[in-house]
């Protein structure tokens, strides 16, 4: 059996290694276009900045050590420009010039995806960012011509992990992203506190804001607006790699990439296809998505292999998980986001907490906030963010396991997490959400929504701070009057007859209160999240009135 | 409805707050025999040390801000005697000496456990940590006497952190424990790095020794040896209080602690019980099990409430997942040890790797030894042990919500966790220990353990060294020949003949070296964790030649 594996980065690495441990026998090639093999491309940015300063420590293996551990025949600076499939052929070209044929018995295709470059005047000068050879040419110009300026395009993982890097190198930097806001997959009232820490360390935002010409020493944005720029990088997204496929004859999906079953299989029998440049599925929805994610590409190269070994491979929906640290803070994300859901059309319960990492009392601790849609019939999970610090990441792989076993979300607070005041609290912020989600599923508790709080009030419900005076005067929800829980159950003749918003800080007091009104006979609900989501919310330039 | 409570720490507040928020018109009265109600018991330690240098940062609540928020009726210094069940009064006792009577409708104990103390001479002056009141008395000997030495008695999780503050006083610190290593829930070989890290920072560690007398300055230890003790702590477990339950007539279970069902309800219909007094179920044999952590009993708290109220209660089988900071190491557990699942007569595989906790190409990765144990028929996961530093925590708890989940160990691979090189890797640690685990369950690979070695070199199998020349040089397996992993494809026929045993430094070349023997043909078998388990394994206590 005669495997061609076409990429010998993250997926195709995975496929041809795995296939080596399940069949000492078979022959192995690995056809790579650029110079270098099995990198650590998500170590790219840090290597720009500085961080990772060594460069070999991103070149993970080479072609030589392949050969002598795992037989491997890897070409790199090899091109495959076309596939014959009638006579199961691929054609290839070296980067000197000479081209052969190489005949296989399964080919896996591994090409990835490619920083999408707009048609714009001047965008040759500008830099993307995918390979070792890419960082290369960042490090050489930043050692040449010592730029001072940069405008990164495009505000998603990439793009943020660059500014942050060039940043770190002392540039003055710019983020042009055409969208109201950075990370998408990030809602509105969770992403304010990402361009507060960008604007903190000094990142210029432009936001809903589109590129139009690349000059010499400066961009343009949409409206005229000039931006100094010495270094110009793009990071609006990548594009599935599938001239290869489509030449082929082979499907592609409806969101672009190239379709494959869920054993990695193309629409030819004897091709697979892996990584960046294929369709998965969505875990929640079963739609075909495009998920350029590391540890997805690893995992289909490895049932790629399984699959063409003749053992059962199976990839489930992809959940999407990931995760970016922006300087001080880090970000993650699994499933779906609010917004998402909302267009849609399906129905969500939404909660916003905003826990500490670990036990209060203990030195260090630091507040994240936390976010949990779940399905409000059901109670089925259908995403998680959190930004914060410590802990972030902890907390959403917790959810991301829990989705991926099908626990619904109250069912998170029977969760037995490792407790020690330094590392959580005996009510983990996970078990917390399980314990507000069964309070909604039962309809023991209502809860209104910041951006549903308008609408309320202006129906004539009334909005009672319940936080101490202190905390009111320091800054409250216009139109609130101030009624602290503690006195509460003394001065509920002073609450105003009707539907009552109820908040606190962060919802936790607003919870006491609401059961106490609730259970006096009051139709009472609780601003989810209290004031620190409705702020945050508020402050998000999706409230922005300009934005209408 | 009026519920009287007993105990106002953990399992007694939640559902003393829980009850309030389902019920505002409920009778609330909460009994403490102690001082103070609602504190941070699990910070204690770190009091002492001065890590948690605010003694008021230990006290979460007073009387006075329960009854303001939850209109509850706190009596502290109020220690209930006797229950008469016919009638459904208790009898209180206060500090004062005053006696009365009180009715309940519904009664929940949350009594909690007491430090054991052993009946040895001169055992009134060991100290015990339980209450601020105890961790009062400490940091008033400490200020008062200056001790310049300490024996603490006990080397389970409050005994280490108790260790590791007085060290962190200054004291000299001797840690006495009657079993050959501390941490009973650690396998011998994961806790050899714990012995390590306690003789790194100065605990004289004295393992398998039991403490014979206190002495107004020293201890004795069986074989007659003194050591030196200005203080002296007993932390050798904790006993079920249950001498009010007893008196009443309420069912003992097993193990010694007041027998609930499934709603927190003892055998009297009208009598709940919650917390470190009670006995829950194990999630693995189903067997009743003592098991004295937080946040089951904050969890048990708040279900008593739930069923008293009426509304659907039910706990799980425990896990018993738990965490400990010791020095500069982490150690984290859920469900079982193999050592238990040994002494059970339970089949069971082991898993032992030592990945890094993010990626090893980004600063400051650092090496942890996880252990994972599940059934090699139905691969359901038993039990995981980690210790190491920075995300020790996190993949326990993903282990621990797998399982809880019921996820059988293959199925970890599959799990889409947050990676970015500051905080995993593509193939995250758990995703690995899923990988290996299907290879161990499709039978594609064999695996011996750290303690089976003997008898299989024993049995005439060769053992093989793939590391290279260098590691090999810097210290092997006694009797192992040493073929590098890279070269072995060349040089098989330097194999001998036979049963074929690889190693290599973690377990990951040897897989590699494993399937290649095994694809061509020979009977391999890869050790399990490599060298470094190995390593650890024979230089615990436990393999040491004077235990027999």
């Amino acid at each position: 059996m005669k495997t061609v594996i076409v990429g010998a980065v993250a997926g195709g690495m995975s496929a041809a290694t795995r296939l080596r441990r399940l069949d000492p026998a078979a022959e192995i090639v690995v056809c790579e276009r650029g110079e270098h093999v099995s990198y650590a491309n998500c170590g790219l940015p840090y290597h720009i900045g500085g961080v990772i300063a060594d460069r070999q420590a991103l070149l993970l293996q080479t072609p030589d050590s392949l050969r002598a551990r795992f037989d491997l025949d890897v070409r790199t600076r090899t091109e495959v420009t076309a596939i014959d499939r009638a006579r199961r052929l691929v054609r290839l070209r070296e980067a000197g010039g000479r081209e052969y044929e190489e005949s296989y018995d399964r080919l896996v295709l591994s090409p990835g995806a490619a920083p999408f470059v707009p048609d714009l005047p001047g965008v040759e000068r500008a830099l993307t960012l995918r390979s070792v050879s890419d960082a290369d040419r960042f490090t050489a110009l930043l050692a040449d011509r010592r730029p001072r300026t940069a405008v990164v395009v495009g505000g998603g993982f990439i793009g943020l992990e660059t500014a942050e890097n060039l940043r770190r190198r002392g540039l003055r930097v710019s983020l042009v992203e055409l969208d109201r806001q950075v990370l998408a997959p990030l809602d509105a009232e969770m992403v304010t506190a990402v361009h507060a820490e960008l604007r903190r360390h000094d990142v210029a935002l432009h936001l809903g804001t589109a590129l139009t010409k690349v000059l010499p020493d400066a961009v343009q944005l949409d409206g005229g607006r000039l931006l100094d720029a010495d270094l110009v990088v793009l990071a609006i997204g990548v594009r599935p790699e599938t001239g290869l496929a489509r030449a082929a004859g082979l499907t592609i999906g409806p969101r672009g990439g190239i379709a494959v079953d869920e054993t990695m299989r193309t629409s030819d029998p004897h091709i697979y296809a892996v990584g960046d440049a294929v369709e998965k599925s969505d875990h929640l929805s079963g739609e075909a998505a495009l998920i350029p994610l590391a540890n997805t590409a690893n995992r289909q190269g490895r049932l790629a292999a399984d699959a063409i070994a003749g053992r059962p491979a199976r990839l489930d929906g992809r959940l999407g998980t990931a995760i970016v640290q922006i300087f001080d803070l880090t970000v993650a994300v699994t499933g779906w986001s609010e917004k998402r859901l909302r267009a849609a059309g399906r129905p969500y319960q939404a909660i916003h907490t905003h826990p500490a990492s670990h036990a209060g009392y203990y030195p260090g601790a630091r507040t994240m906030a936390l976010k949990l849609l779940f399905d409000p019939h059901d109670g089925r999970m259908l995403g998680a963010q959190a930004v914060g610090g410590d802990g972030v990441d902890k907390r959403i792989d917790v959810i991301a396991t829990a989705m991926r076993a099908g626990l619904t979300a109250d069912q998170l607070a029977d969760l037995e997490l490792a407790y020690a005041p330094a590392f959580g609290s005996a009510k983990d912020p996970v078990n917390m959400l399980g314990y507000i989600a069964d309070n909604l599923l039962t309809d023991r508790q209502r809860t209104v929504q910041w951006h549903e709080l308008d609408a309320a009030v202006g129906a004539g419900a009334t909005l009672i701070d319940v936080r101490t005076a202190a905390e009111h005067a320091a800054g409250h929800i216009p139109g609130s009057i101030n009624l602290p829980v503690d006195e509460l159950g003394d001065r509920l003749p002073e609450v105003p007859d009707g539907e009552v918003i109820v908040y606190c800080e962060v919802g936790q007091r607003g919870h006491t209160a609401t059961a106490l009104l609730t259970g006096r006979g009051r139709r009472a609900a609780n601003l989810d999240g209290g004031y620190r989501t409705w702020r945050a919310g508020m402050t998000s330039p999706w409230a922005d009135p300009r934005h209408g």
